[in-house]
């Protein structure tokens, strides 16, 4: 009998924190989609200031930008956290055409990758086409040497979760010069990775080697990379590059961030976050514009609504994820080295699109309280809470916490790859209701975390 | 122990099945995704074609198209069902704008709404401004009389499903006119039935009571909507508006359909369709290109894996959803009359977007069966298996087949009212892989059905 009423009052109290949790979550939803901040915030960070690669000057605006949208909000603890950041630019000059034996000239539509250097004036070659970075392994340094290597390895749109499909070929993108070079290539080119057939080439980070020679690397639109693969076919092709794209001295900048403090364990931090960074084309809009506004606008939410979380919530908007991660590891570094003590992460990197729900990094332990937030989540049509990834920037949260659980947001993956790293990232691309949802999304988790933990 | 293996059986053979049709549903969205056409037969519906309202010249040629691209296709009984249809034009001259005293003149963006009866030159009038419906039907005639009556209800933002958001304010732009008459009113301008702030009106169908003074009828576009409230709020506006869309004749047309021949029981019947006809601006891309599209695709997807299904299914384009259901009514009459044997009808009818699950309208022991195939559907992303709406254009199946489960796809419907009957609705608003994924998914959906059925 006595057992009866316990489990009984325990069911009540369980109805009753569920209801509560669900009028909560309901006002999170309201605030975004009614009053909410976020599409205006993005204009300004997309219109006002722009594409911002570390170390530009408009990575400068955003920083100061963020920090004083931070201030105005009246967050706690808003300040910088000074990082150095490499410093490329692609400079004034990019252009690349090619010509078939008697044929016309066919301008291309390219953008150098990340960290290349540049051509040091114009750039003639052959060119050899390679379907896979493994078939460019396979080759002999004699059928490569002095050309220029056409990477043609095309994202798989079978793939329904669109990201399987961009890792599949990231090698081609972050090793192509080592791998071309090392058999003698003086240049690569590689396949866009985007999913479209399209005019818009796709740039991203590449890396060199110490002992293998420097060669330039870039991105043709998939339309170019057709219209290359297509020429190559009926005979030889005469490729032209030229690029000014240098690497400069490490620049300063900083992570900028906020809290609202822990009423009852101030010290216990959970850290929400984006990448404020964004490649040097387009506006940086999906990625990572959406992110940071995201958890910027969960954090003004929660205050609005007069929240006081048990745990310290902070928003951290990182410098440097494109093209380093310094403001990550950098980030985790200084947390340990103050004694903070970190209890869970989250960010948003995959775009501003319509939430599917929450993936997550860590001990198997936290997937029941993951999975307990399902049914709340069911009217906001949010059904994914499995196993899966976290962030590049709080990634080196894992190794400084061990058995921290890491949290990324998922949103709808179709869209995605239209856009990333290519001109075509601009704000225009961000539809305001499904920007507004995610940012609800995460409000809703980030309360919901911080009651459970 | 007999129980015991005829149990190990059971469950063994489960599993068989299981795997058997995750591969095939597997093979179905690679066809969609590598090979797929339908974006391709949407660009020529959109673009070749355009908008095709019930009776218009384009709605004739979009007939045709899809009479000869299921010929192409050889499916079997390529047939056009005759049917007579409403047919209203819009016109050469929509025009408005607005006066506030001493002020200067505003032009506003506007439609007629289908079906309207035009100024019979310019209109002026005072306006009256109410926000919901039910204010209009409590004010006194003096109020009203003879003026410009203005319902500015706006589509909560807040509801997360839009359609219910729709749903609440789809009676200012069927029963405005009515109501505004019946107080006096010489004409009814209603804010458009969308969500976002911007410079596009949409229109839609409205209807006149038998008794009741017909009165012209438009949509705002919800900048314009906003723009005359406010200069309502400092004083007395003065509205000029001149239409001159009109009603003509109904108009010959018909309903386009195609099968692939049930192996096994080729008289019963599963129907599958969108509508062909779309507002007569805009392209028709999402409402409902992208449904009829969805269709033909699934249907050919099944015909090129070699799928030889057990029931007949039927592919149907119906004719003048919009603006009278003629297609849809006079369909489920002629099946009936013709002693057809339909088992089940999906409508795809809410647009483009990525695919989130299938509701059902009809008898609940069909839900057992839906909720069957919801772990079949995990890979790909879907998670709405319940109770819900079927479509307009099947919905006359339910009285003539007593119990026959109805099901209508259900999409994302975040973005759908940024389109829906507006200017906007054009193919570059259709993203290529979402298309794709919700021809997959009502082929996929399509096949299941047929087997279990």
């Amino acid at each position: 009998m006595k057992n009866t009423l316990v489990l009984l009052l325990f069911l009540g109290l369980q109805a009753l924190s569920f209801a509560q949790d669900s009028i909560f979550i309901r006002r999170i939803y309201d605030e975004a989609l009614l009053r909410g901040h976020a599409y205006e915030n993005l204009r300004q960070l997309c219109k006002d200031i722009g594409p911002r690669l570390s170390g530009s000057a408009q990575a400068q605006m955003a920083v100061d930008w963020s920090y004083e949208k931070m201030k105005a909000y009246h967050f706690d603890a808003v300040s910088k956290q000074a990082i150095t950041v490499p410093h490329w630019e692609r400079g004034t000059t990019e252009v690349a055409w090619f010509r078939a034996e008697k044929g016309a000239i066919v301008k291309v539509q390219l953008l150098a990758l990340g960290g290349s250097i540049g051509t040091n004036g114009l750039l003639e070659g052959d060119i050899i086409e390679f379907k896979q970075l493994a078939d460019l392994q396979k080759a002999k340094p004699k059928d490569v040497e002095d050309k220029i290597v056409f990477l043609n390895q095309a994202m798989d749109a079978s793939q329904i979760q669109t990201f399987k499909a961009y890792g599949a070929c990231y090698a081609i993108r972050g090793n192509g010069a080592v791998e071309a070079a090392k058999l003698g290539a003086k240049a690569v080119l590689i396949r866009s990775l985007g999913l479209p057939q399209d005019a818009h080439p796709h740039t991203g980070s590449m890396h060199y080697d110490v002992g293998v020679q420097k060669i330039p690397a870039a991105a043709l639109s998939t339309n170019s990379a057709n219209a290359l693969s297509t020429a190559l076919q009926k005979g030889k092709v005469q490729f032209y590059l030229e690029m000014d794209c240098r690497d400069f001295p490490d620049a300063d900048s900083y992570n900028v961030m906020a809290e609202i403090k822990g009423s009852k364990f101030p010290d216990q931090i959970i850290t929400i976050g984006g990448h404020l960074d964004s490649w040097d084309t387009g506006e940086g809009a999906h990625d990572d514009g959406a992110g940071v506004i995201h958890c910027l606008e969960a954090l003004r939410i929660l205050q609005e609504l007069g929240y006081q979380p048990t745990h310290t919530i902070r928003v951290v908007f990182f410098m440097n994820e494109e093209n380093g991660n310094h403001g990550g590891q950098q980030y985790a570094k200084w947390v340990l080295a103050n004694g903070e003590k970190q209890i869970a992460a989250l960010e948003s990197d995959r775009g501003g699109f319509a939430p599917r729900g929450f993936g997550l990094d860590g001990p198997d332990t936290y997937l029941q309280l993951l999975n307990s937030f399902a049914p709340i989540f069911k009217p906001y049509d949010l059904h994914v809470f499995e196993k899966g990834y976290g962030g590049v920037d709080i990634g080196p949260l894992k190794d400084a916490y061990p058995g921290i659980p890491l949290f990324g947001f998922v949103p709808d993956s179709q869209r995605y790859f239209d856009y990333h790293h290519a001109p075509s990232d601009v704000f225009e691309a961000v539809n305001k209701r499904e920007l507004e949802l995610g940012a609800a999304a995460i409000a809703s988790f980030v309360y919901l975390l911080d009651l459970r933990l």
